[in-house]
């Protein structure tokens, strides 16, 4: 249990310095950073998304913070229990968790998600710990394989002996131990069918890399598993995704972090990762546009928005790619490459990228 | 490449099949059954759905049929391509690979998806063999764990000794070797959050099971690996989902197939599936009622629907479940048992109903 303990002492602090207000007979009261659009800013030394220092304070005597300040002392309490017991939850345990009547009332502690994420989200900020640290767990998604052994729950696990199918990523990569890591680079792709078409051409192997793909959108597992890898093994992350705009949010969602979780951008954001393709030149080089998919609307607002990101406002690579898809009017998939037959893509198109340093950064 | 020669000889007699016509100066012409519902029928002593005989022959000298006649061929030779090679392919590789344009035209063999994956289900019913057997791939999607031992792509894997992640499920499992399987009975859960408590719990080590998830829906990969489970070692397998029409149609799908790959049943069916909650019971038993959520208009038109399929329609257990939910006016999610506490459903609820066999069927 020790090593739990930082985050316990954490949350008893915050109880004790609730309690001493109550014993001085002051407004029981916690100062919490704002979280909103007006108070992210994208700081440009370390290259991520971050808080800045616009704080408020949240009163128990107050009949506009009384409920959201009853939530912010349920949910450290949650958090506590989930930590004495070693157990994780997930949001939506925890907001069942948290659901139920205040005592000698009809009125419930949380009745939405909504409430019980955000009082997470603000529990992340006063203890500066992760809600994964919390024993707060995101979604489980995701495979993963290359010559590594780690330690997990009391296993040793071998990335490179699990077949065709990988390991399962879990949704909270915390308490991962690495025991040996042996590996030039990361590639992280968007799409599990082409990390099965890698795998089977054990990609990892004979590139001596690690391929970590999700389904869709980049858990917070998976994002904080390539960090710890970058930061611990100092390995370069090559992000591979469709030719689209939500694709590049994908790499943008990884490299600088994201909005929402701008004050997680500590444990999540890897500024040093790099854009492998589908690119623009690729498509031309490749011979891609007979693949080509009309943009819809939706697609060129999304394009607009990217290009006025702070992060990629004066980034001159990007904008010529944001730029030469609203003049192709034109996305394509990542599968296209298997017009060119089923290996293409692992035996001409990522070596060749890979060793031309073809990226956008 | 010895375990794929039937396959490929089932290929090879397609194509001179068609040759034989050409050279005896015939229409060319395929005899393919027709997938439409029309044709789709419940057998009620398999309790599966499957089609009828109703066939139909596609001509090459036909104008309406000749271009799905020439998709047809084309998709028979890219998996035979593929069977050669012994690589896999996705659904939208196998398009990317048919979409070119036909010598001597500017017409292409496929415009959209829905065209090769028409064909590639011909193509299982040609043949008599599934997707996965002509090495093309479904999704990949899923965790697994419990105390199985299995050989996969060179390598033994023991799902006992993955840690928190577990084992990640390929799309395609038809090659997968099993060497001991040391459990009394499968749970297939639908959300992986319940998969990440109960692997916390060691449910499956405790209680001697097989843990599977998926995140959503069930993947023909984990439907196929349920019914292999199921046949080759005779392992019950209760499945457990939210207390909606969603979580009741996961449960039909797995049990007794489903409408648009009902030619496949035989292959994805598995009848002997037991549905092992969240049920009305749980909902008064468990005293769930207070995490009742409102059911939506299109909650009540999937209840009615469900209602009218044929192998609901006279099994009395399930008719009453609709009715009740349709009475509550209210659906609820598997982790309402959270608010009894973090580990109730593993130390409570499962144990309970497994020994009691409180199950629908």
């Amino acid at each position: 249990m020790a090593k739990k303990n930082k985050q316990e002492s954490k949350l008893k602090e915050l109880g004790l310095k609730v309690l001493k207000d109550v014993e001085k007979i002051r407004n029981p009261n916690i100062t919490i950073p704002v979280r909103a659009l007006s108070n992210v800013i994208f700081n440009k030394k370390s290259k991520t998304l971050e808080l800045g220092n616009k704080k408020s304070k949240r009163f128990f005597f107050n009949v506009a913070h009384a409920k959201k300040f009853l939530q912010t002392i349920e949910v450290a309490s949650v958090s506590k229990n989930l930590l004495n017991e070693e157990k994780h939850a997930s949001l939506r345990d925890v907001f069942y968790m948290m659901k139920r009547t205040i005592p000698g009332t009809s009125v419930n502690i949380v009745d939405e998600q909504s409430e019980s994420d955000n009082v997470i989200e603000d529990l992340e900020l006063l203890t500066g710990d992760s809600r994964e640290q919390l024993n707060i767990n995101a979604n489980k998604n995701g495979s993963i394989v290359g010559k590594v052994t780690i330690e997990d729950a009391g296993d040793t696990i071998r990335w490179d002996k699990l077949g065709s199918g990988g390991w399962s990523i879990p949704s909270n990569v915390e308490d991962i131990k690495f025991k040996s890591v042996n590996a030039k680079y990361i590639l992280y792709m968007e799409k599990a069918a082409v990390w099965e078409r890698l795998n089977e051409d054990r990609f990892w192997e004979k590139h001596k890399c690690i391929l970590i793909s999700s389904q869709g959108q980049t858990t917070r597992g998976i994002r904080r598993l390539l960090q710890r890898l970058y930061e611990e093994y100092k390995l370069p992350i090559y992000v591979l995704t469709d030719y689209d705009a939500y694709g590049f949010y994908i790499y943008s969602v990884i490299k600088y972090g994201s909005i929402n979780l701008a004050h997680a951008s500590e444990r999540l954001a890897i500024p040093g990762v790099k854009f492998l393709g589908i690119s623009s030149n690729d498509i031309e080089k490749y011979d891609l546009k007979k693949h080509f998919i009309k943009l819809k609307d939706h697609d060129i607002s999304r394009l607009k928005q990217l290009a006025e990101y702070s992060w990629f406002k004066d980034n001159k690579q990007w904008q010529k790619e944001f730029k030469t898809m609203r003049q192709y009017g034109s996305k394509a998939e990542i599968q296209a490459l298997s017009s060119r037959g089923i290996t293409f893509i692992s035996e001409k198109y990522l070596p060749e990228k890979i060793k031309n340093k073809d990226f956008i950064d």
